[in-house]
C-alpha cells in the first residue's frame, strides 16, 4: 500500500484519502521553506548574546570530564586547558566551525529517493526521541517496549509528514540497556527506509551504529556521505561528560552527523532569562561543534537545542514564552554561524492529548518552524514533555505537521493566482463556487483533514461525538493492521541479524 | 475582589493567583507588541495585491445596495455610479482613507484607566462574537440567553488577558430580536467598566447604542471621543447592504468607530487561493472605510477581515493555512494603508474543547498577534468556527493569551538579563536555583499556569487525572460565583434602565 504516495504531498490525511489514485513518485522527502523566518531579536540583540556567549567560553570555560584525547585536541587547537577546564579564546570555536563544518548537507536514507537535505532553508521532520513510557491505544500509561518502538518506526515510515524516523523514539524497556541499542538500529533499518539516528550512551554502542549502518550502505558511500546521525548531549551548565565525548569522538571520527544539543532549564541548569539562556546554550553547542570539526575537518554538525522554563509554584518544568524565545533566538545565532539548526517540536506538559496538549505543541511546533529550524525532533507523539509518548498524539501531531507543512509554502503572488476574470462573470453578489478559477485548483487548495473534524455539529452528534484522540485512536489501528515492511535485501537482513546475534551473545544483561 | 490587580500583569491565572497581594494598579489595559509582525508576503507581493484589489474596484465595482445616500457620498468624491454599483478610479479609495483616518486612536472605557489605544503596536484583545449556541458547564449545548450573555461580560471583566468585552459575545435568544441589543449594551455597561461594542443589525439599533453611550460618557467625551465600536459586514462578494450602510452611517456620523469587516470563504463568497482572497478583502475593506472618511472625515475605522478555506470532500468551511495567510498579509496590507487591523482569533471547527480545539485556537491565535493585529476578537470563548461559545474554553483561551502576551514582549538583551558573574560563582555542573540572578527574577521570570497542568504525572493522577476543560470547568464556577459588579453611578444605572423601558414599550416583540 503507497500511503506515501503522489497525492500526499504535505498532508498527514490528505496522503492516505487518496491513495486510491493511480502510484507517483513518493512523498517530498523534506519540506523547502518558502517563508521569512521569525526574527524576534534585533541584530544588535543577537550580536549581544553572541559576545556573552563568548564571554563564557572564554572566562568561565567548559569541562570536558574522563576523556583526556578530547582535552589534547583542545589544547594543539591553542585553548587553555586547566585540568578538565577548558578555556577559548574569543572567536576561536566559531573560526573552527566556520573553517569546515558544511552549512547543509545530505543524509542518505535507504532508499534513495527518501534522502533528505539538512540546513538552508530545508526543513526535516522526526518523531519524538527518548521516551520512557507510552500510553498505549487502550488509554494505559506503561513503560514503552520494542513492540511500541517498532510501531511508531512505521507510523513515521508511512506518514508523509514525516521524513525521518529519529532515533530512541522510546526506550524499548523489555530488552537490556546493554543491547537495546542493536535492536533500535535494527527496527529503523528494517521497518522503514528513510533516514534514521543511531545510539549514543556510550562510545562503544556509537560503534555498533556505525557497523550496522556501514553494512547498510556499504563501505564506500558510508565513508564519504552521512548516513547515520546522532544525538550529542552536554551536561549543562558547561560540562561535557565521558559518554557524550566518546559518542561525539565516534560519529565525527566515522564523518557521521552530530546533534550537539545542549539543554538548559531555566533556574536549574542555566539562568532564568531568555537572553542569558540563550548565551549558555550557543556557547555549550559551539564547542562541541568545534571538537567535531578538530576531530574530523568537514564533518556534518547540527547546532541542536533544548530548553525549559519553570513553573515557579510547583517547580516543574513548562515550555511557555521563554522556550519559545529560545527557539527564535537560536535559529537566529545559528544562521549568523552557518550550521543548520535542530530543535522541537510537539512538546506538552499534559499527561494526556487533551486540548491543553494542542494548544502547547501546537505553538511550540510553529514556532519551531518559524525559528527556520532544518531538523525537527519530537515533531509527533510527546506528552509529559517527552516522558511518555502517546499513539493517538503522535497522528494528531503529524495532522497538524501537514497543515503547517502547507503553511510553509507560503503565498503564490504570480498572475495565475488571482481571478480578475471570474469576477467579470460572476459580479458582486455571485458565487465562486462553479468560478473557472475554482475548478481548476479545488482538488488541491487546500488542506484535507479527516482528523480534524469539519462536520457540521448534527452529523457530528450522529457520527457517535468522537473527540480527536477517539479518531486518531480508529486510525492508529487501521495503520498498523495494513502496514507492509518495506522491502529488504534478504542478505543484508540476515547479516543484520547475525551481526546483533553475534553481539549480544558477548554483552552482559544490564538494565541499567 | 481585585482580581485584576497589579500581580496580574499578563498572565491569565497569574493575576488571580495573585490576588491576595496588596492593592496596586490594574493590569495594563492593552498590549504593546515588542516584537516584529511576521511579514509573510515580500514588497512586491504586497504590491500586487494592492494592484489587484485597485483592478477590483475599477473594473468591476462594489454594489451598495438599497442605501442612495452611500450612493450620493461616493458620486460626490468622483466615483463612477451605474445603478447601484459603484466603480472606483485606481487609488481613489486610498487616498480619501489615508487623508483623513486615524492610524491610531483611543477608546474610551467607562474606566479611565481601562481607555485602549487602537494602532501601532498596541494590541487589543476582546471575546468571541455573535456566538447563537452555548456549550455549558453541564456540557450541554443549547441556544444562548442573557444569562450567558452576562456571565462571558463578567469573565471578560476580569480575565487580565482580555482588554474589552467585545459585542455581541452570543446572542441572547431569549429576548426578541428587536429588543435585545438594549439588554447587550446594558450588560457590557453595567458588568464590566471595559470598553465594549454596540449594535450593528439595523440603523436605528446602532441608533439606541449611540443614545445609551453618550449617557455613560456625557455629550462632550461622546461628540470628540471613541466610545465605543461597531461592526461592519459587507456580504462578500463585492456587495454591502442596507443594514451594513444603515449601522456604519450612524457610528461614522457620530464620530464612533467603524470595525469594516469583509468575510470571504474561499470558493464560495471569493476565489480560492490566499493571494486573490487578500485582494477581495482589501478592496472590500477599502470601499466602506472610504465611505467612513467621507461621512465624517477622521472618523476612528480599523480594517477587518474574516476568511475560511473549505474541506473539499465535505464543503464544510476550514481555517488552515488559508486563513492563517490571509490574517498575515491582511496586516501587511493594513500597515502600508496606515489604518488599525482587525482579526481573530482562537478559532476552531471543533464541537468541544478537546485536542483539536487546542490545536487550531493557538495557531490560529499565534498567527493572529504575528500579523500585527491591533483589535483582535474571538480571542477566547469559541467552537464551531463561531457558531458556538463554551464557558470551559473561553478560559482556556484566556490562558493562551497570557502566554502569548509574554511572547509579545521579546527578549530584553540589555546587560541585567545576562548572569556572567553567577557562572564565576556556580561554575560548570552548578546549580543556579539559588544564584543571585535567579533569586531577583524567580517571582516574575514565568508565565504561572493552573489551568495548564504542570504536575509530575503521579501528582496529576492523585489530584484526579482532570483534563484541561473539568480544570477550567471549576474556574468558571468559581469564578461566577465570586464575582463582584464594578460600581456604577446608580443615577447612571436608573436612566439606562429607564431609556430601555421606554424603547422597549415601542418596539415590537420579533425572535426573526
Amino acid at each position: 500500500m503507497a500511503r506515501d504516495s503522489q497525492g500526499a504531498r504535505r498532508g498527514g490525511r490528505r496522503g492516505r484519502q487518496e491513495r486510491t489514485d493511480e502510484p507517483g513518485p513518493i512523498a517530498p522527502p523534506y519540506l523547502t521553506r518558502q517563508i521569512p523566518t521569525f526574527d524576534i531579536l534585533s541584530e544588535e540583540g543577537v550580536a549581544r548574546i553572541e559576545e556573552e556567549s563568548e564571554n563564557l567560553l572564554c572566562e568561565i570555560g567548559i569541562e570536558f570530564r574522563d576523556h583526556p584525547e578530547t582535552l589534547e585536541y583542545f589544547r594543539k587547537a591553542g585553548a587553555t586547558v586547566e585540568g578538565v577546564l577548558v578555556k577559548f579564546e574569543r572567536g576561536m570555536c566559531r573560526e573552527i566551525i566556520q573553517n569546515s563544518a558544511p552549512t547543509t548537507f545530505q543524509q542518505h536514507a535507504r532508499n534513495p529517493e527518501r534522502h533528505v537535505m539538512i540546513g538552508g532553508d530545508a526543513m526535516v521532520f522526526s518523531p519524538l526521541y527518548g521516551a520512557p513510557f507510552v500510553r498505549d491505544l487502550d488509554g494505559e500509561r506503561r513503560y514503552a517496549t520494542i513492540d511500541d518502538f517498532n510501531n511508531f518506526i512505521r507510523l513515521s515510515h508511512q506518514t508523509p509528514t514525516m521524513h525521518h524516523t529519529g532515533g530512541t523514539i522510546c526506550e524499548p524497556t523489555d530488552i537490556p540497556v546493554s543491547k537495546r541499542h542493536l535492536d533500535m538500529v535494527y527496527g529503523h533499518i528494517r521497518h522503514s527506509d528513510k533516514p534514521f539516528m543511531g545510539a549514543v550512551t556510550s562510545g562503544w554502542q556509537a560503534q555498533d551504529t556505525m557497523d550496522m549502518t556501514r553494512m547498510v550502505f556499504g563501505a564506500e558511500t558510508f565513508d564519504s556521505q552521512c548516513c547515520v546521525l546522532g544525538m550529542i548531549n552536554p551536561t549543562s551548565p558547561l560540562v561535557y561528560d565521558k559518554d557524550a565525548l566518546e559518542s561525539l569522538h565516534v560519529y565525527a571520527a566515522n564523518g557521521q552527523g552530530t546533534v550537539v544539543t545542549p539543554f538548559v532549564i531555566a533556574g536549574a541548569s542555566g539562568p532564568v532569562t531568555p537572553a542569558s539562556m540563550l548565551a549558555q546554550l550557543f556557547a555549550e553547542g559551539m564547542a562541541g561543534m568545534a571538537l567535531s570539526q578538530l576531530i574530523r575537518p568537514g564533518s556534518p554538525t547540527i547546532f541542536g537545542i533544548n530548553s525549559m522554563g519553570l513553573n515557579m509554584r510547583t517547580g516543574a518544568p513548562v515550555r511557555f514564552d521563554e522556550s519559545w524565545k529560545c527557539v527564535l533566538g537560536c535559529g537566529q545565532l545559528s544562521r549568523r554561524l552557518g550550521v543548520p539548526f535542530r530543535c522541537g517540536g510537539a512538546s506538552t506538559n499534559s499527561k494526556i492529548p487533551d486540548a491543553q496538549a494542542g494548544y502547547e505543541s501546537a505553538l511550540y511546533l510553529n514556532y519551531t518552524v518559524q525559528s527556520g529550524v532544518n531538523f525537527l525532533i519530537h515533531a509527533a507523539g510527546s506528552l509529559e514533555l517527552g516522558l511518555c509518548i502517546s499513539y493517538e498524539k503522535f497522528l494528531l501531531d503529524c495532522e497538524m505537521l501537514g497543515a503547517i507543512s502547507l503553511m510553509a509554502d507560503g503565498i503564490d503572488t504570480s498572475d495565475s493566482a488571482f481571478a480578475l476574470a471570474d469576477y467579470a462573470v460572476t459580479g458582486p453578489g455571485g458565487n465562486f463556487l462553479a468560478a473557472e478559477h475554482t475548478l481548476a485548483r479545488y482538488k488541491t487548495a487546500f488542506f484535507q483533514s479527516e482528523l480534524f473534524d469539519s462536520l457540521s455539529f448534527e452529523q457530528w452528534r450522529d457520527a457517535g461525538s468522537n473527540d480527536a484522540p477517539a479518531r486518531a485512536n480508529l486510525d492508529v489501528q487501521t495503520q498498523l493492521a495494513n502496514f507492509e515492511e518495506p522491502a529488504i535485501d534478504p542478505g543484508l537482513d540476515e547479516a543484520l541479524l547475525d551481526f546483533i546475534k553475534t553481539r549480544k551473545a558477548v554483552l552482559p544483561d544490564s538494565y541499567v
